[in-house]
């Protein structure tokens, strides 16, 4: 069972390259919510529904897309925390007991939750900025899958969600932050506060309650109500990239002011993810922050933006013990974590 | 002038063995006062006194021994200080405003003080444990000098000092130990109050006053009257061999029961020093603690207890100043040292 996942593990897939701006924006990400005409919405589904849709859905993305089908109810625990260490699936979701699955696209970029708070929740992700493109991909799947299925809309208030929040485009579009130079400089808040005024949402990497760790901040709309598409990518779009100006200069200013500290920190964090024995999930977090501004200013020239993207997710509590095909206790986990993230780096290997 | 002193820093006297347990004992150290018959004692020495004793005792060790002799108004402070670091002065001597000097013979392994707070304090140095022969090496020397002058003895009380409390055999021995093992058992406390009681004293790396820290304690001899040299002698080692004894169970207990978390803390602990672009002294010694803990455990393979040694004297305030030739400020101390430590440990070069 542990291997049901583990090919989101493999290495790279650079069959689609990056959006713009990476050392700044970790990664784009788009979800719409479907509901199915014809069939309770959440609170109202029954267990019948429930597999009813599932049915239905699973016959047509099986059928129209390259994919892995996971039914929730036949995963283990471990697998359900690893699809939302990937941010395949939403917390909801997994936490969920009604009948319900995910579909992943071969490439792992977009999944189709079914059953979630929504019908459907179809949600794509990249690396870098691009949200056309992530869009595009959601857009084509919703589209098609529209050609089998019909969509509950209703003409003044657009596609119906279980939640009015999403109600009208259903469509929540963020942004993946990684802030150390506004961090530095002290005006993050100011940054994200003004963010706030314009409509956004700003979270943690793990949304929603997640705490704000490794400088990474989520950026997301608030509202989908009478907001078009095409606008509110544009939107979110013109907003990142004005984060990514303040946060380029501020990362100038820290880099000239405190050059030799902060080529410290960067050279210390590096060597001690290459050289621990034990390391925990907050520990990676704080260091590979250092290390992802160090290599996307140049000061490390072995270090990639993919191995830095690499270790934030495989270090994760669940992902590390899938990696390793083995359930591990907390402290196993630190060592584990340690040992690869060795490996990984190229590091000491006593 | 920097120029001076600089030949201390020539790299590993091999010409010498060290002394045993080098994993635990540092440093064996032993000096004797005396003064000269005839000339004023300390606080009633006038300053033509000084110049007189100096000359005297300048024409007797320069025609005897081989080495440098610094007049301790013709040379820098940092040189003072940095004399102070390699241990080779004591804080007294280099604060005082009479005429003095010292005599460092050229395997820089003694030093004889003219006017420190006696007219002669000879001091001799080994790394490991070996009183014994740092005593023959002293004695040497005190003899030799003695065949040329007439040292102040009483019949009773035995060689006469300025202060009473080094007098009769005017010796005061000591060792300079490494015990991360008893600090880490919390057994650290127990043993030393242990050496109090027995007639010890117990001070930080750098003598009277000075701080606790990287696990490093500097046991001495408390009373010098009425007790034969070779007995304090007997009695310092005996008690170095216990201390030796219960810190090498401590380390046993400590590299089982947590070795990871002490794998981990030495690996990373070596890896910050190869890798630091700004570091201070107190940092290093906690560093240099843990890597000469791997060292002395066979953990870190590459690394000898020599480098731990010569990065310890060498980081130093005043010498990392001496050893770049210039006046540093400590910032650029910081910048520098962590430069010398990397290059030392062939850490990464950027």
């Amino acid at each position: 069972m542990l291997n049901n996942i583990k090919w989101l593990f493999r290495s790279g897939d650079n069959s689609r390259g990056c959006g713009e701006d990476r050392e700044i924006v970790v990664s784009s990400r788009m979800r719409v919510a479907r509901n199915i005409d014809g069939v309770p919405f959440e609170p109202k589904m029954k267990v019948q529904d429930a597999h009813y849709l599932i049915n239905l859905i699973r016959s047509v993305v099986e059928t129209r897309f390259k994919g892995h089908y996971l039914d929730l109810q036949k995963i283990t625990h471990l697998e359900k925390e690893s699809l939302l260490e990937c941010h395949l699936v939403s917390p909801a979701f997994i936490r969920g007991d009604k009948p319900a699955g995910v579909f992943i696209t071969d490439k792992g970029t977009v999944s189709i939750m079914i059953n979630e708070e929504d019908h459907l929740r179809i949600q794509g992700l990249t690396c870098g900025l691009d949200l056309p493109y992530v869009s595009s991909e959601v857009f084509h799947i919703e589209e098609t899958i529209g050609e089998d299925v019909q969509y509950a809309f209703h003409e003044t208030y657009g596609f119906l969600t279980s939640c009015p929040t999403n109600i009208g485009t259903g469509l929540r579009a963020s942004v993946l932050l990684h802030l150390p130079g506004l961090v530095f400089t002290n005006e993050v808040e100011k940054v994200l506060t003004g963010a706030v005024q314009i409509g956004m949402a700003v979270r943690g990497i793990y949304g929603e309650g997640s705490e704000i760790k490794g400088s990474l901040f989520q950026i997301s709309n608030q509202h989908t109500l009478g907001v078009k598409e095409e606008e509110m990518i544009e939107t979110m779009t013109k907003l990142t990239h004005m984060i990514i100006d303040v946060e380029k200069k501020a990362r100038d200013v820290m880099l000239t002011k405190a050059r030799n500290e902060f080529e410290d920190k960067i050279f210390r964090s590096l060597a001690v993810l290459k050289s621990a024995r034990v390391i925990n999930t907050d520990e990676v977090l704080n260091l590979l922050s250092a290390v992802r501004l160090g290599a996307g200013a140049g000061i490390l020239k072995d270090i990639t933006l993919d191995v830095v993207n690499e270790i934030l997710l495989v270090s994760r509590p669940a992902n590390i013990q899938l990696y390793f095909g083995e359930v591990l206790e907390e402290r196993e986990r630190d060592i584990k974590r340690a040992e690869y993230i060795r490996k990984r780096l190229g590091g000491d290997g006593q």
